[in-house]
């Protein structure tokens, strides 16, 4: 469950958004400067419309002449004048990501691939499923697999045995690999900007139920996926990535499901790393990702 | 107006759609194989769900023993035991095109250097447009302009005004490059099937006026454009050709205005060129595009 | 290792070469259809150049009113007069595909996940690797994994071995899921047509061993993955699939070889699934897939 | 030929490339923010492998408290201390782009109407050009034409007369839409990282020329094209951009060149903007762009 990984490089990101005004860039680089800090990737966007600023600094952890507790305190005085939402993140700390499944193994065993093979830095201390056919796959990555079974009468319970479930293993992080159940409001309030669904189709087109079926009635000639955080409003949330594919009529709607599982799990994929590496700032119900 | 174009390669297009049995294939070929027509292109399409058949065969011309007339003479009587919806058009016909335009250029500059340089093959009559802007590009190209202003006060009269030189030019098919009006419901009856227009949207994702400004508020990663033959439903008629190209958050609604428009006009030149070779069927609201 | 699969429409898949001529569909279609067949999906291509003819004609199995032993007979007289090269196929047959591969698990475990959730439909007799790392991964899955070490000084023993273990399991196609180690010329002949490769580079570019080292050396602002019939030339085999994913100069080596792997899987996935339905067809240097 | 642009934002551009150290984007900044300037834009990337680091920075011109002379003055002595390659550009200031052109017409067809439309922001003091064919459509564009013929015997005096009309024109940046002729050693020494040219293919793959026959020939599944700076070696110059399209086999090399033309025209459209928006910085073989 907590994988060795090999060495990664050890950089504090610290992520910041506030009102744009002159001269933030100058006085956070020099903040980072007069430590030592030694910037190995940055990124700067300015919301001209919003008059919004986003930012994104990684620094070579080594180079700082100060610790985390340090800078943080040091830092909030700068923070605060500016108006800024920021945090500071160790790149060694691995975050504790739940997943809830159910009975499609594409997604899920695309993440377990990556985690395993150490292309996802994150601990992942349990999957939850609504069923039992991928308890298997998921003890052979040595990860609990927590069964919650779930039907038309049992749904307060089961939900609130399973926001029970993510608190008691402290995630940080939830991922709906294809969960196909409606997640209930209290858990979207606990955990906002932090619970990732993979909703397949190309939203906002077939929101909702049987995305492919409809897909397939209307006659496109791509389809897609998107994944976005999960606010209380069906797939209305904010947008992480999205990515299509090419059908023709020679595909019915059991193809369009095939093929679009591969653009499912890219999609989860890259969303999810992104959210691991803090390159996704959600403003109002908008993303910045610095990829 | 009525080009030289380089040598085409003479076929006749058979293009059928029937109800599916079993030997329409063998059939089909068997009558053509019967005047010794040699298959350059075959194509076919077994819709399992609708239980119907799509078929286009492209027919090297003087293989044939018998001339066109012949042909559908003959035809005919098989077309009707199997209950076809069919035609068989010359290639070296050319159909005539009238485009309609408004203020928006790169549609038409584009249609008109690939008609230009000889990569399409049609005549084009006359562009209509209710701007003037554009008339000496149009002119350039040795192709009549008519200028048809549209204000809210004189929409039916201009609507009959341009139904009138579609019919005058003996238009077979009509091209809305970015015209941004809409069609009067005797047009689209008039023309079904023959009647183009580009959308700048990933249908069905934001039908209707303004796409990239609702694209750029929901926050999508990608923005596409639709090809479609125009129906009474705004929006809603068969898709031919669709396609996206990727955005990110430092992309504002002129940004996507401009990187829209060369998915837009690639989109409408193939499936313009698809309408124009005969490969694309229509079938309720969806199509058949044999590429 | 027989798994059970879902319910496969019963076909039977007729593929053909030959030199064109004129009504050579008309011929096989009339053959198919005097014994009652059904198409449920039919592919032709003439190859003008070459003057070469394809053809993949799939027949609903139940329709046909013979065995398919009596069909080869009974087909083989028309073949003989048309020249071709031929096959028929039984859909519900699997094939039985061995997988070589080394170090790198991600070609391997998408395979294996396809192949578990039924996408891939063959029956995988073993596994055979340089490597002990992958073992754990495919016996889960219920394959024997033979490790079959290879050094500089056991390379002839090693090939012996693996060519013996590729015979013993009565494979049909070999598949060489990253497997990063030159294939006996012996191996390629005996099975022309049959062992798949993915090699990590947009081929002919970056032929031979560290693709991405000098991907990156070159600065290219794509990368890609080739998946080709593997001959004694080395990655000169006819290309099945290719894709490309876009890379940027933030992107070093190791970035490279992990966005990388998400192409060559893909790639691989589609060449092999094609090749596992009978739609890619060799001639000379080249495919024909009917996809 | 000096067209009136719709108003474009007057920014300045601050491009520098220089060794890695810290603190160079808290001085840069510092520097940008002691004059009050607001930025607009900024993106940084440090070259981990070379030590290099590289910088774009775009300021609000009216935030800015000195004049572009003022600003280069006092900007000279950090750079030197950083030993910076840099420049600062007006945005309002349009390049002189020069562009040379054969027979073919799509590149400078694309070029020119996104020109004329106002997408592309430059001067184009004049098209030159082997052939007499396109200079009616340069004409109508209301910009000078000049026919130089070239054959095997007066290459020499050609490429004088080519060089003495891109000095005469006092032109920046040269581009090569498709022009077809190898350009002399001595033109790409005195423009180094301002001729751009579109190369027909994936380079590296199918260097030189003819490359849409070696693709066919090797049954590639994607073509492709590479818009790089040109240098003394041919094909071999820092690559832009770079795209691909799908074929399969049913593209004959004219399908292929067909095809190929809206990749090329794409590939360099985007490469040609990045350029005038000072987006690309060269560095070895290699670029860095921002975009």
């Amino acid at each position: 469950m907590n994988k060795k990984y090999k060495l990664m490089e050890h950089t504090y990101r610290l992520v910041i958004s506030c009102p744009d005004k002159v001269g933030i860039v100058a006085r956070v680089s020099q903040f980072i400067a007069e430590y030592g800090g030694w910037l190995t990737e940055a990124n700067y966007h300015s919301d001209a419309e919003n008059q919004w600023f986003f930012m994104r600094n990684e620094i070579k952890a080594e180079s700082l002449s100060l610790g985390l507790g340090e800078f943080r305190a040091a830092f909030a005085k700068l923070a605060e004048q500016y108006q800024m939402q920021w945090y500071i993140r160790d790149s060694t700390e691995r975050q504790r990501v739940v997943i809830l499944a159910s009975h499609a193994s594409h997604c899920l065993a695309d993440i377990l691939h990556r985690w395993h093979s150490e292309e996802l830095y994150c601990d992942i201390p349990c999957v939850i499923s609504n069923h039992e056919n991928l308890r298997s796959m998921v003890e052979w990555h040595q990860i609990p697999f927590h069964y919650v079974p779930m039907n038309k009468d049992n749904k307060e319970q089961a939900h609130q045995q399973i926001q029970q479930m993510i608190a008691d293993h402290q995630a940080e992080s939830v991922v709906l690999a294809r969960f196909m159940q409606i997640i209930p409001p209290a858990l979207c309030t606990k955990y906002p900007g932090n619970i990732i669904n993979i909703h397949h189709s190309f939203l906002p087109s077939f929101v909702g139920a049987n995305p492919y079926q409809k897909a397939y009635e209307r006659g496109v000639k791509l389809i897609g996926a998107t994944s976005h955080y999960v606010t209380e409003q069906l797939d209305q949330g904010p947008i992480i990535e999205q990515d299509v594919i090419r059908v023709n009529h020679r595909h019915n709607k059991d193809d369009m499901v095939r093929l679009g599982k591969d653009v499912e799990k890219a999609v989860l994929a890259r969303a999810l790393r992104n959210h691991l590496e803090d390159r996704v700032i959600v403003h109002g119900n908008k993303t910045v990702v610095f990829d």
